[in-house]
């Protein structure tokens, strides 16, 4: 049985990564990358794989994201089976210093985008995931969390600029756990996987992890998620991470 | 020595409670507690204890946060002694219901509230933070959190219509994580406290903590709590709580 995935904000970084990465799998039957401007997704456009179906979504929008879910739905290549994996990777960092008055407008940005349109994308999926679930005993939602939000593992001192991001990275963390909770008994599980430190526009040259070590391990790992791992937080090579 | 408390939102309910109980202390020497709205305030301006100095502070809004802090720092009161102990106590609980479209106005406003006002007002008080910790060894902010946003504790199913809540209260406690790390150097100390589940117009009536119950242990336990609390998660009775 192969599987539908969906992924958020495949165009660039870890997102285009995982697409090229799912795509190597013959058990994926279907994957829908979903990029907010597909005429600026170079790199995306020219992967050549019948199983890929390009979506506009911007995230940050409830008509963008009905419209993409509504072509996702209507999809020849869907049937009536849903979406048995959905990937929820599109994501910011606005830097934001404790140390300096707040830029409100900027820390606002980072709860807008990794907390609030994860709730809304997430969603308006819920019932093409129980779809999924019912046909195949389960889905998943995955949602590409980082370390920085992890309370237990932050150490260290001195001015953090990620405050604003690991805050909505926490909050996304909780929405893990209502998730794995309420939707249970719809077959849904729901994991957040911590991606490394890795080499994208986000991530920075410095980053010791290239987007293909990455995204090969996140994907293995990805497929190696059972019903043991619902509602709790792992990084890209399945080790757990504390809350 | 006696300490200069800041207190938002003590116009009602745990943080109306918190007033009066700070001011049944004879330790505590001077106290500002701020409301959005002084003219409907009658119970906290009732209130006639020349300790207490009643400041106008909308947390949503830079320019009156700011003329708030402005107001705490010439007050003769306080002197050149600074802020010993911060409670943010403001806070809102919007239902959103992740099994139905999410109203994003209403998600974001936890987080606008819960997450990015308490940034504000605590970076706002950075300085006399500083100052009380410099005279005084040490200063400490207290963020009133959520039983509800520990990962560990949540459990049990069904539409948690307090997802968004949860969330932002996370986001919060990933914030105090940050403020524990970040200006531990300066002598400033941050904690998290549950207040149990209290009735108030938040709580409900149904809740089995009366305000007094709960305020008076609280207030209680912030004046037992030491450098080894720092950082960390506490209930109003300081049993610890998991992230
Ligand atoms: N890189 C790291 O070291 C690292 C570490 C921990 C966690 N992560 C997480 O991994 C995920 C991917 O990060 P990355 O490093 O690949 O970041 P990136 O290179 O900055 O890429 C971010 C992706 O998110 C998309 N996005 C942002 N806002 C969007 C919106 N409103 N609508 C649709 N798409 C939107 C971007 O689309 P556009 O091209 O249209 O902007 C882009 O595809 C994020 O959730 C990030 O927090 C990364
Ligand atoms: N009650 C519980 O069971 C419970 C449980 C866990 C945690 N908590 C937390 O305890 C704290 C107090 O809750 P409560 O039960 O006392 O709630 P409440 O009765 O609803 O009172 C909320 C307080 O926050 C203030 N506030 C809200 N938005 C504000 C803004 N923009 N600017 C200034 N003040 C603002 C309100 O002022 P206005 O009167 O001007 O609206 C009011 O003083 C909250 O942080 C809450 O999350 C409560």
């Amino acid at each position: 049985m192969t599987k539908t995935v969906v992924i958020t904000g495949g165009n660039r970084g870890i997102g285009l990564g995982m697409v090229k990465e799912l795509l190597k799998r013959s058990d994926v039957g279907k994957l829908f990358a979903t990029t907010r401007n597909p005429a600026k997704s170079p790199e995306l456009k020219a992967i050549s794989d019948p199983r890929l179906q390009i979506v506009q979504m911007d995230v940050e929008s409830d008509d963008s994201v009905y419209k993409g879910v509504h072509e996702v739905s209507i999809s020849k290549a869907l049937g009536s089976s849903g979406v048995d994996i959905l990937i929820n990777n599109a994501g910011v960092l606005i830097s934001v210093d404790i140390n300096t008055p707040i830029n409100r407008k900027d820390a606002e940005h980072n709860f807008k985008v990794n907390c609030v349109s994860v709730m809304v994308v997430t969603q308006a999926f819920h019932d093409l995931l129980k779809t999924a679930a019912k046909q195949n005993g389960h889905s998943l939602i995955v949602n590409v969390g980082a370390l920085l939000a992890s309370n237990k593992c932050l150490h260290g001192s001195g001015p953090r600029h990620f405050t604003g991001y690991a805050m909505s990275k926490a909050g996304m963390n909780m929405f893990t756990t209502n998730v794995s909770l309420d939707w249970k008994e719809d077959g849904i599980r729901c994991v957040v996987l911590h991606p490394g430190w890795v080499q994208t526009d986000m991530g920075g040259a410095e980053a010791p992890l290239t987007v293909e070590e990455s995204t090969s391990c996140m994907v293995d790992t990805i497929f190696k998620l059972k019903e043991e791992h619902n509602g709790l937080f792992y990084d890209w090579k399945l080790n757990p991470i504390p809350w």
